[in-house]
């Protein structure tokens, strides 16, 4: 069946926009942070959002069918919702096989593809519309080979997973555009490729190509030209140490930033193993790095703040540049400012 | 298509014993090197080979078809040549037909998948035997934890790619076992997954899931076992540092032995990178592992010498101790007795 169905890899293509956003049945607003994140940074790329009856999300944009979507220029819908087990529910297929039938694109980060629901996938066939599988990467069969290349690239790294390494690289990359320097987000993870509208589902590619699928994200550059890219898991998280490895090798930065949340206080998901220390993490990562880009440093650390009030944060942050001599900001308040004037 | 061929996945099977090699029509012997190197491990498993016409190896064991490697008792086909882009040609499928119309299944660790073929999926379907394909593994979506467990794990790791890692881990296991010490063969590639009729084929899996795979092929065991475990890659090799680490956090070794190619120049595929100084490969391997084994430390170093004559060797071997203060052998030569004296 797989092969009658036309489906395209991420690591080649782009996600069309403008996009209608299918929040569907949501049961509360976390099961759609995907598409909260995507209108945070691309609501001009969004028009319109599509909910199904009892739908707890509003992400406060048009609420329009596909035929109105479609009417207004829409070009894929994103499938911004996480239910439960990744699988498709029933409601969802009369939309989506609709969706199709008025010439859009899906773009599904679910498990679950969409050409196994038999009456999406035959919709697809007569569709001028594509279903994209984000978490399916096909094509990328290249080895790194790990030599120079030209261009700048920046990486975000983690002390753990979920510290604001995608939310940090959006804001650099938005602050270097702000200045007229020539920048480009670099996605790795679901919820930026959809932003972007282009990337590398990372952490769902055939181990061999985890470095080679980086460096085709952010190849060659003119030499004034900076690439952000959008940093996973962390180096120190035994479930996800190698595909950081391999992203960091991949990617070849010249500069990395630490992104960090002062509150956690054990690795996610695993209670019994705590946070490790800013130094060390900084460490290890610069002597990874080093093998493939000898002049890499740090530039700055961004910090997640949510959870400490004003004095508790300004406190830390004024630590933290004493500790380390690096610009030390939380970037979802103040933009990445300090750290883009470190990096220029 | 790809549902209604029973496919097994290698993690969580084995491959059935005795095997019918698959030579097919190899054009020299290095094509057949898999061949060679399960013969090497366990002839006593290899009923017989299928050679077609112009085949130019012989791996000196009963020529057979597969009626009669059904009648004496094989189970499965091994592939065991590979061919140009790794696609399957016409002159093999009568005979792998042939093959599961005698019942036998078919262990395939090409590229191209088995199921593929029209023809040999039909007669999969009516057949007994399966189609097991070696670099598809699938079921395995196990998140490491990176808690610690029970019993003994040692490790093979190396300077570069092919030092020796799976001839090392064998050699070592067959010595544990000689001296009656319980031990067990962990396979992480192609080769070492046919010689031991199980294992993870790491290089392939979903990047997410490389640490959890090796977590789950060596499980908690009894206090007094050794699992010995097949490495992959280097962690100084910038194409597949990223498996490296992963295998290496799965493992979570307490002895890791350092294979090494004394005349090698360069890393393997990358004329540019020199051979990393086996003190930095044994540090950086230290310092990744120790996040999940505070206790790990190196046994000994297997080193290939095959390039050096007799009095280059022994010098080269006798510089290595005097500067590591470890046991260092070719196990090709004296089957890693040095390292196990070291070990226990």
């Amino acid at each position: 069946m797989s092969e009658l169905v036309s489906i395209t890899s991420t690591i080649d293509m782009k996600i069309d926009k403008p996009y209608l956003i299918f929040v569907g049945d949501a049961p509360d607003e976390l099961a759609a942070k995907t598409s909260f994140g995507v209108v945070d940074w691309c609501k001009e790329d969004c028009i319109g959002q599509f909910r199904l009856p009892g739908c707890a999300a509003d992400l406060k944009i048009p609420d329009l069918n596909m035929e109105q979507a479609a009417e207004r220029g829409a070009r894929t819908v994103l499938i911004g919702v996480a239910n439960r087990g990744g699988v498709i529910p029933e409601s969802w297929i009369v939309p989506l096989t609709q969706a199709l039938k008025c010439g859009l694109s899906i773009a599904n980060g679910l498990h679950t593809p969409m050409n196994s629901i038999p009456a999406i996938s035959d919709a697809a066939k007569s569709s001028v519309g594509t279903l994209i599988e984000v978490r399916k990467p096909s094509g990328a069969d290249h080895i790194a080979t790990g030599e120079p290349r030209s261009g700048h690239r920046l990486l975000t790294v983690g002390t753990d997973c979920s510290v604001g390494k995608m939310y940090t690289a959006l804001a650099l990359t938005r602050e270097l555009k702000n200045r007229n320097i020539p920048a480009d987000f670099r996605a790795t993870g679901q919820t930026g490729i959809f932003i972007e509208g282009s990337g590398v589902p990372v952490d769902a590619m055939v181990a061999d190509f985890i470095s080679g699928s980086v460096e085709q994200l952010c190849p060659a550059a003119d030499p004034a030209h900076w690439d952000v890219i959008e940093g996973q898991g962390s180096l120190h998280h035994p479930s996800f140490a190698g595909v950081s490895l391999g992203l960091l090798h991949g990617a070849q930065p010249d500069a990395l930033v630490l992104c960090h949340e002062p509150t956690r206080t054990n690795m996610r998901g695993l209670p019994n193993r705590s946070i490790p220390d800013i130094s060390e993490v900084m460490e290890s990562n610069l002597q990874s790095a080093r093998m493939v880009q000898p002049k890499v440093k740090f530039v700055g650390i961004a910090v997640n703040t949510k959870h400490l009030d004003e004095s508790a944060r300004n406190a830390y942050l004024t630590g933290l540049e004493d500790n380390h001599q690096l610009p030390c900001e939380d970037p979802f308040l103040t933009g990445g400012k300090s750290i883009v004037d470190q990096l220029v």
